[in-house]
């Protein structure tokens, strides 16, 4: 790529897939090219924003004629590393870690699940999604044998911390924490958080206070 | 509560819930009282942040002494509305309602699943957790009959706007959406968006500019 993406916020990273959902829905009604005035209007960004964000990854879009729905889609595809191929684990097969499995939309995207985990007795050897559930203690020589990019961690807050130890040791450079506990991680390692406890107290928090 | 909340930022908002799993995990380690200082620390936060934010609901804490980690986290849970024993429902049982209604903190958290609504035949009359996934033709009756103060929505995207529409007309008033698309609501309405495939994406991302 012949831009540099050093200086680009997480603020702007976190709206890109924003961006791309909504080219995704204007594209399946039929909409074909869209202004970043009109775009902005949608999504409840100036038009300035909009274009400032889409610049940092090069030029893009027509002055006058704004951008073209299908290519800025694809445009951010690109960006967003969709369709690369990216394995996935999944440990701790709990009701989060058996959704994130179900989920339709990630296997469609390049997001491969290759293995899962779990201690539990009951879990170990059953499949989901076509997937055995592996004992963790093969996790470590999983990872010696299988390039995994994507980790989500699904076990509970007070294995979560040694799980992403293991998996960073073990050659992973993402990690997708549900668990609801803060993890330490080296700066190289990327890490996103899906804390669910407190995005349902954010909503009660609001509700406490009408 | 004799302090005026309406100027407090989301931003604000969404650290409480951060301090309160802290301090619930200091409490679990012993610690019994902890300065601005060091909970920031810890926290990737700085200490004047810290007494901002905690003040903002009141005097909290005492010059040179710091915080009594107990009395801290009894009062953020008042802050948040924890125990209240607000009334939940789900709207759409795939995996991602299933996982939610199983999620074993939110019903020690006071917060209580009253129903489940789908409209797949080969769902409706089930259970999950001892609750019956109704029919989702009946939900306006049951609206109109119950209060309902969160309801969750994990339909696929394109139903999500009716559903949320039938909520908020059944006098729902905050709205935790998991469908991987933007909602109006009125700006009454507390809303609240878990977007997993956002929330992958940002890895995939930061994968793809490493």
């Amino acid at each position: 790529m012949n831009y540099d993406t050093s200086h680009v916020s997480d603020v702007v990273i976190r709206r890109l897939p924003q961006y791309y959902r909504h080219l995704e829905s204007l594209e399946r009604s039929g909409v074909t090219r869209i202004s970043s005035k009109e775009l902005g209007a949608q999504m409840g960004l100036t038009a300035s924003q909009i274009r400032q964000d889409i610049n940092f990854f090069g030029t893009f879009g027509q002055q006058g004629y704004g951008y073209n729905v299908r290519d800025l889609k694809d445009h951010l595809a690109g960006i967003l590393g969709l369709n690369k191929g990216y394995n996935m684990i999944v440990v701790g097969m709990g009701s989060i870690g058996h959704a994130i499995v179900n989920y339709q939309s990630f296997k469609k995207r390049g997001f491969n699940f290759t293995a899962l985990f779990d201690n539990a007795p009951s879990l170990v050897g059953r499949t989901v999604s076509d997937i055995e559930i592996k004992n963790i203690s093969e996790l470590k020589s999983f990872l010696s044998k299988n390039r995994v990019d994507i980790a989500a961690i699904c076990t509970p807050s007070d294995a979560a911390q040694d799980i992403a130890d293991t998996l960073i040791e073990g050659g992973v450079s993402a990690i997708w924490n549900f668990a609801p506990v803060s993890l330490n991680v080296p700066s190289d390692i990327a890490l996103n958080n899906v804390h669910l406890t407190d995005s349902l107290l954010f909503l009660s928090y609001k509700l406490s206070h009408k």
